[in-house]
């Protein structure tokens, strides 16, 4: 079952408007275990839709078209997907209701070319558009089906999620399913964790693995093809046994939506401990991410952002001739720091950053140069990193290692 | 000049990524003049990419592809448009520096396949990449035009706008030329300012106006296609003077990479005064945003992130019975944040953030309850918010809300 998504908008091509919605049917369509193998977009121009509607039929057993359904002349889509099927528009009794009902609702007179909306395929199946106007249409060629959809993603959602998708499952009932799984790694580039599997990925076809980097992070997508869930998932753990006999060091959580600050908040209140912090160059950016997490006031009471070295000294107590000796961006300057705001918050552990975010140097230490620190029960560590690229990403890198320094050692105790 | 912008990348077509690349390069290529006349995703697969190219060359002057120059077997972009227009691939010797110089840096070992990543066309242009591994091509077909950018927005952004423009600019002359400008807003919905402006915009159309609405604020982006430049920036003058008429209270600053937290800084510079801030909610956040900001060590010192009450009595010396009398979601308590985190650091604003992030509620109030001081040499104000959505959402509109409050304090002084 090949599917593609065809968009119909200038705004799109202008870069007005993001194509959120191919993005929502494919995540949708991959559900139900329909292969979306193409998007494409143009304008509300029906030479170059017909044209992209012939290279979909020929491609394509499914193709899904979202906007142009409304009143005006610019919405084309359905006039010229009737004219590419040989179907013969006509009104939607249901729609029609529904359309009148909306004006007199407003109280706002109906114009004409509001008709327009209401029109569908004469051997068609419409679909109700409960948040608009423009009603949907599906409709099956002899060699391919078109699902129409309306343009506005209040209106798209509402209509695949309630009408649109129990009919696709209707009509193409899949007997393999897709269930997927995704793996979190912090600490590994994704090339080199991909040179670390590439035995595995290459040999394994199913489930398929799919690297995919983030800013400081990789993730590893398993999806298995399954007619059953209890044997798909089988397979996922036998697979995610071998991915985790290689880079398995550098594995932190599962999940697309997940995040390592809320690994690192749920093992902190599994564990029943706190952390503060102390930050110069991220200036508050740790505490601010950890704080993201709902629950994180169970594990975090507050801490300091202490930018200049005035602040070190005034919010943390640090003796000026120290860091007069040692500068600022320095493994003594980041314990000391870790220290003093584990001592004055009175948390479990805490941490400190301390470092050049950039764009220019500072101490005669290059951008990137960043020290972090680690206090617990156990005493003090600082690692020194060198982050690259731009300052915010510096910063983020420094946080997100922070995060992990935090993980080990909780882990570790 | 026709063109059109292919993404490459599995990951956009299961609906995990979503395709920002095509919207921020059509915004380009019309800034340039360049219709973009179609977008297309296809995934990581050799025949189907060969697929598209052969109708892309067929209906386009120039083909953008980004995504598919990384380091693994998935990435088969180059080779695959190689092999179309039977170019060589050869390595460009300054993207091989770079990367040695990078993993020299890292100190990490450069594996491999690392090397694909610095792979050019023998007659094309390379386009280095400032902010990743990847390089970009230019080349030149008999036929068609075709520009390869990396996939990651970190990387395909600084390429494109610090060489990919400037060398279409010099490959396309263009007679007509498209000049932009970008107006910013905080605090006006997309809605009512576009209902505000619904006269304006309907009948402009040189410059036109195109709204866009990001998460707090707005932007208003009129283009004004011109044969001259003086012209052309006189047309932008005029529609600017008639749109701050209905909105001006609103605007805040021009260009598409500016951003509140750079205007406050640079406010703060000019008048050459300090902030510091004590936030709960936010744990770190609006230090954070602000610290972004290059040269932000020249406004900012240091503050606090005191989340739990403990600390907003402990590291901000607020007496713990007027807390007890007051709630901590309280126009005092934000007051007294504000007034004492001044005092404490010695700066001439205090901001302070004190509610409910959610999701649950707290003291009895619901999630998006926010109080925001401001402390001064003229004494200390509090205002109550009510922001919606999610608990990132109402952190987030907290620290516009905090950046804006500032702001007119500053200009106001």
């Amino acid at each position: 079952m090949k599917a593609e998504i065809i968009a119909v908008g200038t705004e799109i091509l202008l870069g007005q408007v993001v194509n959120t919605n191919a993005t929502f049917l494919s995540e949708e369509l991959a559900d139900l275990g329909i292969e979306v193998y193409y998007h494409s977009v143009v304008g509300d121009n029906p030479t170059r839709l017909e044209s992209l509607l012939k290279i979909a039929d020929r491609r394509s057993d499914l193709v899904v078209l979202c906007g142009g359904l409304g009143p005006t002349t610019d919405d084309l889509t359905k006039d010229v997907v009737a004219a590419h099927v040989g179907q013969r528009l006509v009104e939607d009794s249901n729609g029609r209701k529904e359309l009148e009902a909306f004006f007199t609702r407003a109280k706002r007179e109906m114009t004409e070319n509001n008709l327009r909306q209401v029109l569908v395929f004469k051997d068609g199946i419409a679909l109700p558009n409960e948040t608009g106007l423009a009603v949907g249409i599906f409709y099956q060629s002899p060699t391919t089906a078109f699902l129409l959809l309306p343009g506005p993603p209040s209106e798209l959602r509402p209509m695949f999620l309630h009408h649109g998708k129990a009919l696709l499952q209707e009509k193409f009932p899949q007997q393999e399913q897709l269930i997927s799984r995704v793996l979190r790694f912090y600490g590994i580039g994704e090339s080199k964790l991909v040179t670390q599997l590439a035995a595995l990925i290459q040999k394994q076809t199913n489930p398929t693995i799919a690297p995919y980097a983030k800013p400081n992070e990789v993730t590893l997508r398993l999806t298995v093809k399954t007619d059953d869930e209890k044997s798909g998932q089988k397979l996922l753990d036998e697979t995610e046994a071998k991915i985790k006999e290689e880079v398995g060091e550098y594995f932190y959580g599962y999940g697309e939506e997940n995040s390592l600050e809320a690994v690192v908040v749920k093992l902190l209140q599994e564990k029943g401990c706190s952390v503060t912090a102390a930050e110069s160059l991220t200036a508050g950016l740790f505490q601010g991410t950890l704080a993201n997490v709902s629950g994180a006031s169970e594990i975090f009471s507050g801490g300091f952002v202490t930018y200049a070295k005035e602040q070190k000294e005034k919010l943390l107590q640090i003796d000026p001739a120290l860091l007069a000796e040692n500068g600022v961006v320095s493994e003594t300057c980041a314990k000391a720091m870790a220290q003093n705001a584990r001592a004055i918050v009175g948390a479990d552990y805490a941490l400190s950053f301390t470092g050049v975010a950039g764009p220019n140097e500072l101490e005669g230490q290059p951008a990137g140069t960043v020290w972090i620190g680690l206090a617990s029960e156990k005493g003090v560590v600082a690692h020194l990193y060198h982050f690259t690229r731009d300052r915010s990403y510096v910063r983020h890198s420094a946080v997100m290692a922070g995060l992990d320094l935090l993980r080990r050692a909780v882990l570790a105790q």
